[in-house]
């Protein structure tokens, strides 16, 4: 019979695929095994001769700056290639566990790191459009259509929408940072601060007439806010993106590297983008101590207008301190390459 | 100088890292290729002899069901093994993508896998017991300490407890998904549905006095839902547990295999398990009914009540398809063991 002889060869097929499956598997995770141990303790001798150089005060300094970019050259070679995938990596967040378990997030594979990257960065890229475009509609309708006086629903369509938005941020930049990016782990902070207060903003009741206009100030407030931090962030996009590929073609970048809301680079761009910034950020605390204000003066006496006061404050300051580190760090580094540069004349 | 030589042997070494990791990532990846290869073929096979089988009249039925069990034993040695995570898998859903991107959830190994069953398990287990304890105490000091009138803060942040719990439990099981488990993709959507329905309740305002009793009856009934429901989590836990274990020791089962809200199975527990869920369902669909009434009598002219209802109905309406079609996947299952059984009686 045909079935029969078909079956039993199947049968013996399966064999032989769950061997060889097997072997390979336990080879392979045999010389994983050995492969992560060489990484890290390379990566540890790296990072030990690092600061051994940096101490050193005996030898000439133009020789400890060529073994510096020495090492500096071995790093990038062990983080942009393949063997970054067995360096040892951060440990999963606890949002990441809280939402997935258990699983691995980390890219086994250079080329699938990078898509991960990519996709991140057009992500952001589609979100910051509709951050400036939903409240752009929202306030045009309040003035022309709605007659000064918004309706709950679309304000908690978009409030939901932020609660989203802001949960898969948190999620991509945490497996970002699972991959090996260096990511400011302020920006986590500050997307949890962002998705609590759109929790709380969901909960809190759009007021109607009558007194719409004075009732609705800190909603009107806010969606001006996010509107300038939707241009903000197409800004910063673009900018980051051009930033990040000439450092990946000077060499000095590893590729896995986003700096959302960081400000070194291009000067002309930054003259621009440096004082957007701190406008925001300055409006961001403006409406946060408003919500305070009508919250303590008992205009609203509403907990969600106390709570949101503080996350605006709390996420203003945050965002100001981290731009201004990021200035710093790029001031120093700029100091560094210039007093090279004039030892190089020197000679 | 020692510096000067110690930074040598690393640059060295970081280069003979780089290279065997290269060799390493493009060897072990084309055997991965082949073995994947290889798999979807010898599953393509399996599951096309199996219609031949299933369709054969011609021979002897008793030799057919010896083939068919064959082939059972084969499928499940492919998917029980190492081989398993060579096997062609279910696209990654929309709900992954959208908050993960392109990242790759589907564990490389068998234990991992396990790991995150058991994980799951775990997670479910925990989540039932605050399913009951949570809506209890608000019921309680409803009664005892609030004089009949809920307070709107607890109910919210029980509401915002339930949408980060059925999107973890979404996640959850979009990810199982992907490692094969063959669980119903309606679990999926209640999922989803009740997402919704957390995300609506959230801005559902929680009337206080006066005539509390009357406004809150919605509330109420939703959270005496709630109770039956972290009842009904716990026993069907422990019992979808033991069934497991007992279909993975007779080899029937693949151990990724989850089935939230199935009844098949041991008879004894089936009994008490059965009627619970129907009247849950029930009680489900009439909490559903009572809100589409009051919205549409007015006497809460909300969106959101209309909505909820709705949402609950379809629910309950699902979970019963579900509940009787895994019944009648049981009973046809025990129908054809008692035919095998009496057949090998008569030889």
């Amino acid at each position: 019979m045909e079935v029969e002889e078909e079956v039993r060869r199947i049968v013996e097929q399966v064999k032989e695929l769950h061997d060889s499956a097997t072997s390979f598997v336990s080879s392979s995770s045999h010389e994983e095994l050995s492969l992560r141990k060489r990484s890290s303790l390379v990566d540890a001798s790296i990072t030990r001769l690092h600061s051994i150089l940096l101490s050193d005060k005996h030898h000439d300094p133009k020789l400890l700056e060529k073994l510096e970019e020495d090492l500096q050259r071995a790093r990038c070679m062990l983080a942009d290639g393949d063997t970054s995938s067995f360096l040892p990596s951060k440990p999963q967040g606890r949002f990441v566990r809280m939402f997935l378990g258990p699983v691995n997030v980390r890219a086994s594979r250079k080329d699938i790191q990078l898509k991960v990257k990519e996709e991140y960065n057009s992500y952001r890229d589609r979100t910051a459009l509709l951050f400036l475009v939903f409240p752009a509609i929202l306030l045009t309708l309040r003035s022309y259509v709605w007659e000064g006086c918004l309706p709950a629903f679309p304000v908690q369509l978009y409030q939901a929408w932020l609660l989203f938005l802001y949960a898969g941020l948190a999620m991509r930049e945490n497996i970002l940072r699972a991959n090996g990016s260096d990511i400011r782990s302020w920006w986590l902070y500050h997307h949890y601060c962002a998705m609590a207060m759109a929790l709380v903003s969901l909960t809190w009741e759009i007021r109607g007439q009558p007194n719409c206009v004075q009732k609705q100030k800190g909603v009107r407030l806010f969606l001006q806010w996010a509107m300038m931090q939707g241009v903000a962030m197409l800004l910063q996009n673009r900018y980051q993106r051009q930033r990040l590929y000439t450092r990946i073609a000077l060499g000095k970048a590893k590729r896995m590297d986003v700096v959302w809301g960081e400000t070194a680079g291009v000067d002309g761009q930054l003259l621009l983008l440096c004082p957007i910034l701190f406008t925001l950020q300055g409006f961001e605390a403006y409406v946060g101590l408003q919500l305070l204000r009508t919250a303590l003066t008992g205009v609203v006496g509403e907990w969600q207008v106390l709570i949101c006061g503080i996350l605006l404050v709390v996420m203003a300051i945050g965002n100001f301190i981290n731009t201004v580190e990021t200035l710093m760090v790029k001031s120093r580094f700029k100091a560094k390459m210039k007093r090279s540069k004039s030892r190089a004349e020197l000679d």
